[in-house]
């Protein structure tokens, strides 16, 4: 069953908002079997929401629509959809009910223009919101369905898991989405497309292998329609495993630090880390994750070479005779910073993030990474590129799969 | 001048990336004058991109393609445009030594799959990709114009600063939008609007001010279309400060750490930071500005209480009476980071980020910061709200506009 997303809202057209909403239905969708064919955003106009919602009857089954529908004047959802369907608004006891119950709970009186809010198109089926005062709007038109609701990313999240999505599954019969996961690194796009090229030929039909680079890694994902491929995709995924080989970090679609903080808590570790050009953003990584202080400890942010020396304990004549940005400095950080903040575990970085600083034989985007974990250290120089925000991202990025390789074995 | 943005990729429509990039641009292009009319989110497929580009030059005059152009065989953008425009695609020296000079930096061998990235339509005005082997595409058909671009964002946006919106311009009269903005901290955006009602209902015709809420901060941006409006705003702008009194911290559009990186390297000065919730993040916030080493020492990120005590020197019997989230902690943790890192400021925080942790005392989303400067410490408590990553950024940019605010003075 196709599905398209129409977001509507000025505030999206100028860049104010990023529209998460389209992203976070997309994905529980697909998860359930829809597919979604477009997502579009328009602004408050009603001739425009018109045309987007003719557009998209034109390639979709389903239209979900979010936005537009507060009680101010600009709001004009409703009201163009009562011009689309030809229809006329009646005022409705039970959401009126709703309305009031909200206010009360919020301890606040109700007023005029929210009680507008209880008037609803004729045609439609209304679903009650349970967080706010806008209703759910539930069309119907050959056989196809049009529902619209709030724009508040929580009102709308709630309202889909709770009524649309199983309604939706009830009306519609789909089919099953399977998918398999995995982070791969240590490899460019191209090459691993290279490398992956056979394995592609001989996918059984209906197989889709998708390339989704992040920075410093490749998320792989192999999917196929319908549960009856269980087995097939399972077969598929293992091929592919092995055909990866090194480069094959963790199956799933976790982000690394989670990966990597899962592995900790299992196996009882703590880290640390010791962060010069990265400037604190892989212990920001590390501890964005609920529960991080089960494993993490704390960073020695070193940005200032002095800093490496009295806090970090690293020899001055190593940075004098290697430079800093050197496989014996970052060792001697990820060692003394496990020593100092007592880990079993530890990560160093140091290199040149731009857009000033390097040089010939140490350019912009020249960077020492330093692993510990059993009082073992692997130490790797990379590359990681030319834009400052990206590669402080990509550092951080390789960075954690390097401790994370470590731990697998 | 209509615009349409068209964002390519299966990757946004099963929801697995929030598409930033429209956002970006959108705001970017609105601020230069031009209008857009929509945003469309496809996947990659031949007929749905086609399609899509129909509808667009159907409802605007500049249509701007991102996605799809990688180096593998899911990314057909090219292949469609070329079926679109009915034109061919023709080897590209340039392109290539573009591809190999970034090959060379990177140290990576060039490989076949890349090299085809050379291939180029016949009938478009190619753009050299700066950070990338996709080249830009520019083609024009009735006076309109399609420029096709890379997903990445910071290859995107690189392009559109340097290229694709001076040509735009060039190409497209467009009225001058001028603007004045700026950040506000320490009220709630319903108070702030209450406090400006009547400043908004002042404001000559055709003049629009807008709320923009960050976590932590609000952006107000007031703006009027046409050069000849210049005094006017002007004037307008200088009422607006007035009238905020101490909630203006700074005028602009530049970020908290872009002003503070500012401020220190004008007035000489050093900072250090002192995380404990945050984990980093301010640490981080800091360090993305480009040459923020001119200010920035270093930070001790001690998640753990141990390290508040061993590596900060915060007393034992302090966090032990008062708590590890209290004005005494993170006054110790202030003084001692600045006298260690040898700074004249410093920012510490201590808080409860959830979702766990919380007490009935003290719930998440409590927390106290402490800026230093002149051994002047401001020490105070806020409450960021439930959500972990939302609080961490919010805790970070109230930190950050503390000690901004201290510094003004």
């Amino acid at each position: 069953m196709k599905v398209e997303i129409i977001t509507i809202g000025d505030e999206i057209l100028i860049g104010q908002i990023v529209d998460t909403n389209a992203a976070w239905m997309s994905r529980e969708l697909t998860q359930c079997g829809f597919e979604i064919e477009a997502i579009t955003s328009i602004g408050d106009r009603s001739a425009d929401i018109i045309k987007a919602i003719d557009i998209a009857f034109g390639r979709a089954d389903i239209l979900l629509l979010t936005g537009g529908v507060g009680p101010t004047n600009d709001d004009i959802t409703k009201h163009t959809l009562c011009q689309y369907f030809h229809t006329a608004l009646e005022f409705n006891d039970e959401v009126l009910k709703n309305i009031e119950s909200i206010f009360i709970k919020r301890n606040i009186p109700l007023n005029q223009l929210t009680k507008k809010q209880a008037y609803v198109p004729v045609s439609s089926t209304v679903i009650q919101n349970k967080f706010g005062t806008a209703p759910i709007l539930w069309f119907e038109k050959d056989n196809k369905v049009l529902v619209s609701m709030p724009g508040v990313p929580f009102e709308m999240k709630a309202s889909m898991q709770d009524d649309i999505i199983p309604r939706l599954k009830n009306k519609f019969q789909v089919s099953e989405y399977l998918s398999r996961s995995c982070i791969v690194t240590g490899i460019s796009e191209s090459a691993l497309a290279t490398q992956l090229a056979e394995f592609e030929l001989q996918l059984p039909a209906g197989f889709n292998l998708a390339y989704l680079p992040s920075l410093g890694y490749i998320r792989l994902r192999l999917s196929v329609w319908g549960e009856e491929r269980l087995s097939e995709i399972k077969q598929q995924a293992r091929k592919l495993k092995k055909i990866l080989g090194i480069c094959f970090v963790s199956k799933g679609e976790k982000m690394p630090e989670e990966i990597l903080g899962e592995k900790l808590r299992k196996k009882h570790l703590t880290v640390s880390t010791a962060e010069s050009c990265t400037g604190g953003y892989i212990s920001h990584k590390i501890t964005v994750v609920p529960g991080a202080s089960d494993y993490y400890e704390g960073s020695i942010v070193s940005y200032d070479n002095l800093i490496k020396e009295e806090l970090l304990e690293v020899d001055k004549k190593t940075i004098e005779s290697q430079g800093v940005v050197s496989r014996e400095v970052v060792e001697q950080m990820a060692s003394n910073v496990a020593k100092k903040l007592h880990t079993d575990c530890s990560i160093a970085v140091s290199g040149i993030m731009g857009p000033d600083g390097g040089t010939k034989d140490k350019p912009v985007g020249t960077v020492w990474i330093a692993t510990l974990y059993n009082s073992e250290i692997i130490s790797r120089e990379y590359n990681v590129g030319r834009s400052r925000r990206e590669n402080i991202t990509r550092t951080a990025n390789i960075a954690i799969l390097q401790l994370l390789k470590m731990l697998k074995n």
